[in-house]
């Protein structure tokens, strides 16, 4: 495997090797520095903590360094250097390159003009393939990945890593619930995809009506300045919000993940119960983020 | 020790120590890493270059890594998360996390939500405990720390660091001199607070009439925001700035501390003066942060 | 070796050492960790990506740490303190400092405060040392250095780096020519100083006429700031702009050079011509700053 850049470039043997890797990487490399002398590029064009600061610990713990851009207004696309430039400088700098970027289809155009791995910290509102990586390796950890029902919830139209996620759970044949204010559903067009490559897609009106059917909740922040209206956002994120009375019907086993930051989309004393396992997918980025560095660099 | 959040929370002893270790950091760690493998989150959400850069040196110096948040614009925060959950996830990245933010109390907040170690690295006008040890460490250098003069100069109202210095020298009975413009002057309830555990606190009009019997000046900035009038900031000023011929009626043992950055508050013809020690005092910080991270990770 | 902060103070035995040092310092290197304890600090007051970045790849592949001042917007130089108060403190955390400032002189006066190792990475309109070394490298691993015509193109009334490349060339006998726009020609002071240093400079009103002379072309940015007139920076940078076909009777080991980032200097059709070095002489920046760095703290 060289570059990193969609979900869509995995095949299931792949995706289950990495989080299988994950598993181990750990106890697989206590005390050993598999990455040590080698040089991680971080180049984020947009706003990040837990992408960033992430690949940046996966890094330091496989012994590895990192170096960051610094911001767009610190660097030379201030001064107009297109991407292809800064990415053929600096791919002599580094042994690899995480990128995040505003645009759809960065990562990939970097991968072009790259020597080195490219790994895709989310382009824009296209693929973040990382994040996808852990969601499957926070809902594994819980339960069997196939057949499983899985509810998205939120911004489906926008939303990057709940379209990642469906398309990669078709691999493990899911049946996915879709739950998003009108106007935000799901586009026709992925749907269309999904159920083509073999996913059950199912629409609902309220988390209320499937909540019980559900082995994974998945929840995605509503951005406000998708209403025009604000007094409209707030009716329809209230009517969002996951309480601990919403969940007192759910299985056992539910997982309510969320890719954070939350805002007000999961109510504080949900934190505490079982089914919440958003503090620990986060946390997964690091033996997710180890597993793709040693893929790509070991 | 696990948290370092206020300089209340440390009795006489655990400062000693800190402050032992500081003194033999150096020569006990040449060449070893007692730190190799850990991360040290730096959180700034305010600016500063001395107390980052010097926890990072420190961190460095004893074989560790750093990773930086990298300024609230280009965080999660922006995005309204909340401190809770940034340090929620922020300590799944790493080993112990150095916190600076512009609210009092944040540290202490921020210690509840945290697996790992917090070390406040100043919380808005609250504490700032890595500061006030480094200062004791700076005047230690010079002079035994039990019963010695002090000069606090400057905006005592709203000066955290004047503020931690005093409590800390309360262990070792200092008498304290305060000299501070109309309106800054130290807060009545801290002046008593310091009488009660057992310190002497003396108000003076001027630096002239207690610069001979002082052991330890030390010099805060005024702040121009603080004065509604600039001619009036001036006049103040300047009635507060160190000169040489301020200082010739000096002990000899006199030292000069100021925790930096200076604007107009101490004449540059004072630095080559053996009484300066604010450069020493804040090259102190390596070997102070280097006792304080081995103290909550070694 | 103490401090490097311009051209000027390096003779043509110094120079050679350090592009000698430079050619062989991967190999040389590969696998130890010379600077393994040390630490870089890197206070760059301006944009920059390629000199901010390869200094930290360098010292990164020598074993070293490297430590960011973040920006003067988040620094104590935004509360007002001096260049000599900022290198006097930073000088106690790290063992050399990388300088980029404004300011011409900056890096001279910055060496007068520091007790550690001074790199000037660009004062203002000032030097640029490592820049200089990295074109002569580019150069020689194409050709011997002595008696070689050399191209300069662009902005020379401003132009930093064409400025100290022309002086160091005056070591090796360069015949130099210049081909500007009205009113950003070399300075008459500087082409003076070249021609009694033994340099010859000629002028050329475009490159056409001189193309098929050269062995070296050193292209630079033409600023848009310049122009008063919009339309006659339009007129002006398409008349710089190099061009396959303006390159068809170039001798055959033309090298090509710009020190990036380029915006339309340079048709991207020129990138896969054997001439085109620019992208090479940007990786070149990792081994000449590691020759560099070990000469001061090596």
């Amino acid at each position: 495997m060289n570059h990193i850049i969609s979900i869509h470039d995995l095949n299931r043997n792949q995706i289950d090797r990495l989080l299988t890797r994950a598993g181990a990487i750990m106890a697989e490399y206590a005390g050993r520095e598999p990455l040590k002398g080698k040089i991680l590029g971080l180049l984020f064009f947009e706003p990040s903590t837990r992408t960033r600061m992430s690949f940046e610990s996966a890094m330091l713990r496989l012994g590895g360094s990192c170096m960051n851009l610094g911001g767009v207004e610190v660097s030379s696309m201030a001064k107009g250097e297109t991407l292809a430039d800064t990415i053929r400088v600096v791919s002599g700098y580094a042994d690899a390159i995480v990128l995040r970027h505003p645009k759809v289809g960065a990562a990939r155009l970097a991968s072009e003009f790259s020597d080195i791995p490219i790994l895709n910290g989310g382009d824009g509102a296209g693929q973040h393939p990382s994040q996808t990586l852990i969601d499957l390796y926070t809902i594994r950890h819980s339960m069997p990945l196939d057949h499983i029902d899985v509810g998205l919830l939120g911004d489906l139209m926008y939303g990057r890593t709940t379209h990642s996620l469906a398309y990669a759970l078709t691999h493990y044949h899911a049946c996915i619930h879709t739950i998003s204010p009108k106007g935000l559903g799901l586009p026709d067009s992925i749907r269309d995809n999904l159920c083509e490559l073999g996913a059950e897609v199912i629409e609902h009106d309220s988390v209320e009506e499937i909540i019980k059917d559900l082995d994974v909740l998945y929840v995605t922040r509503l951005q406000r300045e998708r209403f025009p209206d604000p007094a409209k956002f707030y009716d329809v994120s209230s009517s969002y919000r996951i309480t601990p009375s919403l969940l007192a019907d759910a299985k056992d086993h539910l997982a309510v993940l969320h890719p954070l930051p939350r805002v007000d989309e999961i109510d504080p004393a949900v934190d505490k119960l079982p089914c919440a396992r958003y503090f620990q997918q986060a946390r997964n980025g690091v033996p997710v983020r180890m597993a793709m560095l040693t893929e790509v660099m070991g």
